[in-house]
């Protein structure tokens, strides 16, 4: 068999990633474009892959949402997006053609877990990677998969509880209001306080608010999947101590009960700002097979 | 090979269901003995099942908290249950050792969860099973498989957002107070109203309130691990109107977002009052294997 040549994508709704290297932990180029439309983006994307000489498959973790079922003739396309422009757009499917290599495809923050969880060893009772930026959204790696459902998940739009010191703002989530990303990302904690979390003084309310219902999403995921280890990564989760605030938080919120007990553990990415991209990588290692 | 005849036991805190069939859609003998102290009703289980004529092997769905971690030494338990004389009772050990035959195991609503889906022919998308009865718990089947993470699921134990017209209450979780199955248990309900829900006028209040609550679990399902089918179960479960009320009170709480849309449903169990027992059977073919 040929030496492998992996390139990869995390697609941003913002900039899109670019890697290639011969292992998802040996990035040999990287490169960073802006996310215009989809002609443009795709097509200079295609170019710099295509001028590293040759990959072998490609990976992509895409923002969403996505079409992940594989009995779909809409597979590897993003779906109904309200991006403008990029709504059911098949993302996969050209660069595949573009580039003619097998194609690995599933969400960003699947993507990251599926980094996340190797980089932890294989964490044995499972990851969830949770990111907390513009937007709030989740992956999960059960048994070394990422899961799909249904679709995929979309943590971000659950509903906290209200903190009690945070009743009034009615949170900013078009279709949910104050769901959790309607109240603890990045956008939702300016509208509320003119500021990001990290420019809050330390003594500042926000930092538990904000605490509180990543928590929440936290202990939802330990109690329902039972997950090992949650990682919280994105812009928000890079204010000093808010990882700690939040761990701390759903011990409280657990009160000890879970059977998963200490096991159950909230950390900071091992891979920091690469998780995505590596995991992305990872994507076009599998490509191509069952 | 020799025809397989398996043995199963529904393992619940009030009663045990014990089943013998060459198939988990076929029992041919069934019986229920009362649970009393782990000497007395496991000794009388495994003699009504060895008094059967030989089954191959034998498939447990336990009440638990239970161990399911195969490293552990302690795999096979049932483990720290407030249940009087229950706590640290090596359940699948005795029974394998009693009857001579292997064992598979998992908790009751992972059984029931197994079986449903099954039944609904593998559905593609994953199944949840919640019971709402004396405790709130649920099982989750991924690609085939029970979900089992750093332990196993606890969902009762997340957090509903409280129902505006259920803010006196405080709950009867000792860990939680009011998680959801302190708010939405059968003994929740009687504490609040002195009745059980199927008691209730049909237009009381509690109609709504507690399906708000179980649509937020089904809600936070969808949207953290995209399943695509929640099966409603348990003695709540058999309030007529229930689960018309979540699965309309979930579609208002997703309000159109979720990339699963229309595929995300919430049913009543296929198997009924079964499905925790062919769950079991179910395991008992799988026993012994990897």
């Amino acid at each position: 068999m040929a030496r492998a040549m992996l390139g990869a994508i995390e697609a941003g709704g913002t900039k899109f990633v670019l890697a290639v290297g011969p292992s998802p932990d040996r990035i040999l180029a990287r490169h960073t474009i802006p996310t215009r439309t989809p002609e443009a983006t795709l097509a200079e994307a295609a170019e710099w892959l295509a001028g590293k000489g040759g990959i072998t498959s490609l990976g992509i973790g895409s923002f969403g949402p996505v079409e992940l079922d594989r009995t779909s003739p809409k597979w590897g396309f993003i779906t109904n997006t309200p991006k403008p422009g990029w709504a059911d757009c098949d993302i996969a499917g050209y660069l595949g053609q573009a580039l003619g290599v097998p194609v690995g495809f599933d969400t960003d923050v699947n993507a990251a877990a599926l980094a996340e969880y190797a980089a932890a060893g294989g964490a044995g009772g499972g990851l969830a990677y949770l990111t907390i930026g513009t937007g709030i959204g989740g992956g999960i790696v059960l048994d070394g998969k990422p899961v799909h459902g249904a679709a995929h998940p979309e943590i971000g739009h659950i509903y906290p509880r209200r903190h009690q010191d945070d009743v009034d703002f009615a949170g900013i989530c078009p279709a949910h209001g104050d769901c959790l990303e309607g109240l603890a990302s990045g956008p939702a904690i300016i509208a509320r306080w003119g500021v990001s979390l990290s420019q809050l003084p330390a003594d500042h309310p926000g930092h538990a608010i904000i605490a509180d219902y990543i928590a929440q999403a936290c202990h939802s995921l330990f109690a329902s999947v039972a997950v090992e280890t949650i990682v919280i990564g994105g812009g928000v989760a890079n204010t000093p101590g808010l990882t700690q605030r939040v761990a701390e938080r759903a011990r409280q919120l657990d009160n000890g009960y879970l059977p998963g007990g200490v096991r159950h553990r909230i950390i900071a990415p091992r891979l920091g700002g690469d998780a995505g991209i590596t995991g992305a990588l990872m994507l076009a290692e599998t490509a191509g097979r069952a």
